[in-house]
């Protein structure tokens, strides 16, 4: 599949036009936006155009047996002895990259922009290797990682957490999307060997350093902190940290009875004691600066109108990050539970789903790629974020970065979710610096 | 189908002997109790069952064009000139039945309790008629009413109120399921017509009187007003009425956002005002005297677990004797509804999708049961009930009365719903004295 990078083989796509060629792919016409979960028809067709840009490009591609997609750019046959006979000639390489899934009714940027921004980013390399500008020094991936949402299987990050061995392969594989179908089967009926998934030490010496471009998904550049007298924020930042998370499910039982028999006073019902949790778990979150609480899925059983439920599902996201202040958080809503299901009648469980620590970003690459990113955006700010990243899963084992394009609606996970195809193109350029630079 | 009812083709089974024939059908493992919404494997399973109870006893099934089963048992042909000629031999007949379908976790014997009794008491007529002590002046049917429930289609009550044109069969084939196959779709896959269905003039003039048996679905006959010195209620009440009731879509939109990123300040979360909302409309309920006022199904849209909701659906279901009070509760809860939404930034829109006006039960008929009843049960209660029945609908057209069997669980819509086999046993015999006396 691998063609010689020759002259006649550049191509030039911009981040904008390579954006607009899947701005068809997986609309959801009910929630709007667009809704690409891992092996949907959607996020298939996306891979697919990846592939067939990375390979028109003329860079080796390869699934791992973790499933990410890895687009090489390897450097020219050395004969001047300059690495060891035998050795990996794409370890400790330059790799960069995002994900193509999306939350249910997500917007179009959250993963794509990062993968759009990476080709867009090597043509710009290429070029200048080819001017003689640019002398690259190790090899150079693009990666594309599946369900970074956990949109389908419940956990986020999931082919980063398996590369990496952050989630046992064997709970992963028992994970269940809404259909009940299990990731091994999902994984198996795509052409992956379920036996072979998991921590991959081959893979984790080939990544020398990540960087990941990203949808800014807070308010974070539109604050007074940054904005300009016109009120314009910068168009990119590069990333410090990432909240500390986890995801919950809090179950209440009560008694299952008939809407229409059953007195206001004769019942134990779930869906009082999950209401006022809901309500409990937003003060809580909102008492503690810097936290997040969120109740974004809840779920009645039996779930009939006339029926007085028998049990309410809900999940609870929690972020701060300080990982000692989101477990007392979650002591405390955990508490409030109780009380709330003992004066209904009820009874209230907990389960943690998920839970990763607050990440901090390698200081020498941040650095690194504030000074590059500086060049085309003066006084790049560096920004916390509150939202999970593959790169803050690969963080445990390697040198991170993130660089984050300004978002204007400050909205993310929703079809308002936006980014100016101005800011999408400078953001490009810094990642395109910041990677010649590393290079 | 039909043959003679002779001597040879006598069936005898007791109301128990058949609940127990079908206590395998359609049971839920995981929301307990069972599951047999319409058109369900397990819901076309106990058709099956009846067809072939019915067939076996010689009577003639039919099954009309809105899908109702009617389970025919003529009159003989009269040569002494008593009926015009031409005339309907089926006119006016004796009707009783119930329906099969249930909600989902729901118990084992509402509905089917009065299909079984149904057969039951048959029997018991075709054996007085043998022996002489039963003298017929009209025909009599059983009949099995499709989607009492509105668990698939949403509507309760389907089959009778497409018979009675209560609802108009446009809006009827147009509901959906929660496949989106729409009510058109699914009858026609089972055989009929949507161009044929609504009102039915012939099947209307042919119901002289309706009687339903039916499990009590609350502590009705366990209150202090009716047990004895043991604390045990009567095995069987008559019906009084039906509380009206109705269920409205109450429907919050907010800012659709990301859980990690939105600082708590920052949302306009419908979560919040739909916790909020069920929780005023529990007060509300509760404060007004005989009102019941139940949310049992709540959806958040898009429902992912790290989304700030755009979307909250919930359905609330209202009921109070006095139809004028059931609408005064449903404007208070839409003003409460409007402020909530507003203080949280979001918008409160409310959707009318059933309601049925306060039924009492045919006055003469009622007695008349109560009557025949005191022959097993002396001292038969009459008891309102909160629960919502196919003889409701046809209360609007037909003379109609219902006996209600005690639940000791006093528990409905739930796997704890419970007929004792003694008082099911005496509820066929106040049926089946009932019946004679009405033939």
């Amino acid at each position: 599949m691998t063609e010689p990078l020759t002259g006649e083989a550049q191509r030039f796509a911009t981040v904008n036009s390579l954006m607009s060629a899947i701005a068809g792919t997986g609309r959801d016409a009910r929630r709007g936006g667009y809704s690409r979960p891992v092996y949907s028809t959607a996020e298939l067709e996306l891979r697919e155009w990846f592939v067939a840009e990375a390979t028109a490009r003329g860079l080796a591609v390869e699934r791992d047996s973790n499933g990410i997609i890895w687009a090489w750019w390897d450097l020219p046959d050395r004969h001047d002895g300059g690495a060891p006979a035998g050795a990996d000639p794409r370890a400790g390489a330059l790799v960069t990259g995002s994900h193509l899934d999306s939350v249910p009714g997500g917007g179009p940027f959250d993963g794509p922009l990062g993968v759009a921004s990476a080709l867009a980013a090597f043509d710009v390399l290429k070029m200048r290797e080819a001017a003689g500008t640019l002398a690259r020094k190790r090899a150079f991936a693009i990666a594309v990682f599946p369900e970074e949402e956990g949109s389908a299987f419940g956990v986020a990050c999931l082919g980063s957490r398996l590369l990496t061995g952050a989630i046992d392969p064997v709970r992963a594989l028992n994970l269940t999307d809404e259909r009940g179908t299990t990731f091994a089967d999902a994984s198996r009926a795509h052409g992956l060997d379920p036996d072979a998934m998991g921590r991959d030490e081959l893979a984790l010496s080939r990544i020398g350093d990540f960087v990941e471009l990203h949808v800014e998904q807070g308010r974070g550049l539109n604050t007074e902190d940054y904005t300009d007298a016109a009120g314009r924020g910068p168009a990119v930042a590069v990333a410090s940290s990432i909240l500390g998370h986890g995801r919950w499910r809090l179950s209440f039982t009560g008694q299952g009875n008939h809407a229409g028999t059953t007195l206001m006073t004769d019942r134990a019902d779930p869906m009082i004691a999950a209401s006022q949790a809901v309500l409990a778990i937003r003060s809580i979150g909102a008492a503690q600066p810097g936290a997040r609480a969120t109740v974004g899925r809840l779920e009645p059983v039996p779930g009939g109108t006339n029926v007085i439920a028998s049990r309410v599902d809900l999940w609870i996201d929690v972020r701060h990050p300080d990982d000692a202040v989101t477990a007392a958080l979650v002591t405390r809503i955990l508490e409030q539970a109780q009380q709330i299901a003992a004066l209904e009648g009820c009874a209230a469980e907990l389960t943690e789903e998920s839970l990763s620590a607050t990440v901090h970003f390698d200081a020498s690459l941040t650095r690194a790629l504030t000074a590059s990113a500086a060049r085309t955006v003066p006084g790049t700010p560096a920004l916390a974020t509150g939202a999970g990243h593959d790169a803050g899963v690969l963080a445990s084992e390697v040198p991170t970065g993130m660089l984050f394009v300004r978002n204007p609606s400050g909205i993310s996970h929703s079809p308002e979710e936006y980014v100016e195809d101005d800011d999408a193109a400078t953001g490009t350029a810094a990642l395109a610096d910041a990677l010649g630079d590393l290079l």
